[in-house]
């Protein structure tokens, strides 16, 4: 790992940073949290497609990928398509700057080896603090590993059943190259399962933070625009239920204000535009295989990508890791 | 059971029918379906609220319920609220006609004796015909008990881990009466799990017809019209996989038109406005617990209401089951 | 015009047709009036991007645009994107069959001379049905002329004030090529305006058909996948009234299977995956300037697309106007 | 009018304010942009359906709306039931608390002569100011008056035609009771015109605003959750352009961070959950009466209720008007 001296910055010296791919997605969410977040300034916004044209949110206006100088800002978000940030940082190297990748580029699984951070702020902040280069994680795995590794750690997951995860996500997620399989007259009235045999390039990065678990992955295409809700089966060692579940969880991120433990079950609607990961816990009587059933929403632009990128950034620069969020 | 002696019917003799609670979504789907089946007359629907309207299908005028001359029918398609069939069967005894009843009055769990047949005209099509009163399945119970029933049946599922049902379905299955949490504003872009707990009233009838496996069913409530799509997580027995469960599939259901077995994972939008069953499995290479997951997708108001009661019907009448059917 | 002989067919002797650019919506929705049709057969559908793949409705498999062989057919349906059927005709000039164009190609307005009659099956069915290529109507068009050219005929309308026409449509009228534009992820949740400045390519269909009238056009695009709304604001001559309006449609497209007029407003839903055009007609008393409201609704793909090319093909079979139908 | 003297209140000092009818659309709307305004601090949120349990965004619990006590707080918003509001200030009025009234209940057309102030910020701030009662414009109302009226009191609108203003809406702004026909069923995939024949209630109040312009209204139900467009074609005096209708908006409205006047359509997308109008107009060459489209787009929670309810807040408070708005 590449450490990093961390450099504390007072209220009054709001810290210079730049993105990375704005126009897309997740780009244009990061602009949308720094624009409420009082600690930074965005200096640029860059975007081949839309160089030119006036960022929706910042007052900036898009400038090229290759006009951008890196050096001139303490961190650069990266929100390229998958597979060019990569690139990007081999060839600059962040010129300077620290990183925060919201690619799949550097996460566990990419089959790289670099050095990245791997930055789920509630598991390792001081970690993050210290990185140079942050692998974003995505937004299926991070519900899914912040939902089952209080539990795996402490022993109370029966490894002899597969934990079973149903998951949905709205068409953002997919990113917003045009792709006829996700045009409106496509998608609209329509749900879908896809990833079928348990193939989704993100079960990589669930099984590298949650070794020994074995996991059932079936992601679901929602007709909504943003949003992630995982209903997971956990199957559960003899005498653990929905209250310990909770306990655990509350003991582990009672200090984040991006994760809600909540005794309602979890809704899109509740978490759509905000940074906030909603967990809930259920038991099933009547099972014999003691199970217990969560409920995770987040939205995949928020806690999924911006938000929690924002979080990472917070503890890089030695803010409090909740500062700006939408919560 | 009641029996009924089987009255065959020529095309040149349409048979005359009634449909009672007919301006609700499964009534409205009974005249829809009926209205393109040339073995049958529409001769009355009943609705109190719609008294005096024109229906939008069948070129008749909504009738109140009390008006009804159920002896001038030879069948009786009750789509009345939860409760209500009960109440009229008890009163009236069908006053000659026979029923299906598409309300939960009289399905398994649902408390009564009633002597009713359950009619999933693909698993005891001999049984419907002779019925006098048919409890129409429901559309939760439709998908799970036709995906599960021919491998349960041969030992095919591994009754030490739980079969883990993710279902999620379109609005109408929770009927047209006036509930805030069923208003457009408080389901657009929102997804959610509801009956948390193990607790929906449909899981008493799947456990009626598939005795002895344990059932994690979780259902929950999609921004769409119509339609329901069921993720199954099967734990199977050692060396059963995706090419077993399909040839299944296909032995027992090769007859019927209303279920497809098909490669490709079914969607929402393939069988919608259909009374097709849509069924596929996968393998999971990898899990050490062997598992094989099913989806399933059908119209909550086709195969899942309206089309199986028309199914039922025509076995009643002595008609090909599949007769008259959208497929 | 190029004029043919009218051919009639006998039921016992369905007509071979064919289909060009049959995966676009319009070429599928050709595919689905057709297969509800017992007076036709269809021997081909062609898409270059789609070869090999079966169709969803009809039974065949999709073929590349250069195998087909027209002269096995005796219409072929032009579903191609907007250009190419204007080049597959100059390159081919039909091979024998007679065509139906659904894309702008041949319409008013194009630029073309090229004998090709335009059928509004409603306005001039001697002509379609002995026509060798049809140019079909636009979908906006359809509603608009066939709500206002009985009253321009009669001097109905005030041609000193402008025609308002506000019109919005579902996100398949905008075809299936993959455009940023259309994602799910924009159209969600948004209503828009579009083709400001009174500049919709449509006009000229329009102002073909209704010549002298003053039209103002505002297209909108909706977040639904199909279907059409038109509210028309009509500056009427004095003493005219929405039951004139009504009377007059009523004498002109009493005969249609294809045309509703209606007393309740039309709305969307009522029309969607139906060939029907609705029509009704407002007063506004206290308005200073006589001026009534007509409401038309159709579905973009049925009525105004596949819906009404069926109708110009029965007319040019010989067969009734409304056969197949979906009404 | 019932005048007040202005009370400066310094930022240290959070303003006391509450709010009757908090459940509903409106209700939760102000609850959430106040959750972002600094200057005032809100001491009770009355829903009497909701007694007891939290509110959503503010932290507070709802408490019944006969247990408010409102001579504690400044100033009151009046999100009730229509006709709720008007009986609460007969009953009450206002119990020592400036009121505004988001209900139709005070507004022109609404046949109360109780000295209320209309209060749109943007035409009449100072009376605004001094308001003990202000009247908060309809959602219709406030993209239609602010679009017309500098044009209007300019004598730029040719009087002998009528304004036509084709409005959609999403669904929202029908309220959050239960009824049928706002049931996601049966808005889902729909879109349809209502209050046909001119007939809206919200006319009397435009018509109050804009003396002597002929107005022909035609609202729409949008299936989306919130927000408004409407098309306006305005017959323009011979010689006015879209310039002119810009120049003037600009002239107007420049100093109003809630009214934005651009070059690009305005859409629904861009002004949902912000507290912004969007104004645009566009020229229609080759019209003979000579027209101007105005597309305004408006959150009807957002300008069109809640944002504007504490725009008049702020001026009644002595606050900056655009205090605490998201735009």
């Amino acid at each position: 790992m590449l450490n990093y001296a961390i450099n504390m910055h007072s209220i009054a010296d709001p810290v210079p940073v730049g993105v990375m791919g704005a126009s897309g997605y997740t780009g244009l969410e990061v602009l949308r949290v720094l624009s409420g977040h009082d600690g930074v300034s965005v200096r640029f916004a860059a975007s081949d497609s839309e160089a030119g044209r006036p960022t929706p949110v910042s007052g900036l206006t898009f400038v090229p990928v290759a006009d951008v100088r890196a050096d001139e800002v303490d961190l650069v978000f990266l929100c390229l398509p998958h597979g060019e940030a990569a690139r990007w940082v081999e060839r600059k190297g962040g010129a300077g700057a620290r990183l925060v990748d919201l690619t799949a580029d550097h996460r566990p699984g990419s089959g790289r080896e670099t050095g990245a951070v791997y930055g789920l702020p509630e598991l390792n902040p001081e970690e993050v603090a210290l990185a140079r280069l942050v692998a974003n994680p995505g937004c299926y795995p991070t519900g899914v590993i912040l939902s089952l590794a209080p539990l795996a750690r402490r022993g109370r997951i029966d490894r002899a059943r597969p934990v079973v995860v149903s998951a949905a996500s709205g068409v953002t997620g997919a990113g917003r190259s045009a792709k006829r399989e996700l045009l409106f007259g496509e998608v609209f009235g329509d749900f879908r399962a896809y990833g079928l045999g348990n193939g989704h390039r993100h079960l990589k990065e669930m099984r590298a933070l949650l070794p020994g678990l074995g996991l059932l992955f079936v992601p679901h295409l929602l007709p909504v625009a943003r949003g992630i809700l995982e209903t997971i089966a956990v199957p559960v060692e003899a005498g653990v239920d929905a209250a310990e579940v909770k306990a655990l969880w509350r003991s582990v991120y009672g200090g984040s204000r991006a994760v809600r433990v909540t005794e309602e079950p979890p809704t899109l609607a509740r978490v759509a535009n905000t940074d906030v990961l909603e967990l809930a816990a259920f038991d099933n009587p009547g099972l014999e295989a003691p199970t217990v059933t969560v409920v995770a929403a987040l939205d995949n632009l928020g806690k999924g990508a911006a938000g929690q990128a924002v979080q990472n950034m917070n503890l890089m620069f030695g803010y409090d890791a909740g500062r700006g969020l939408r919560c």
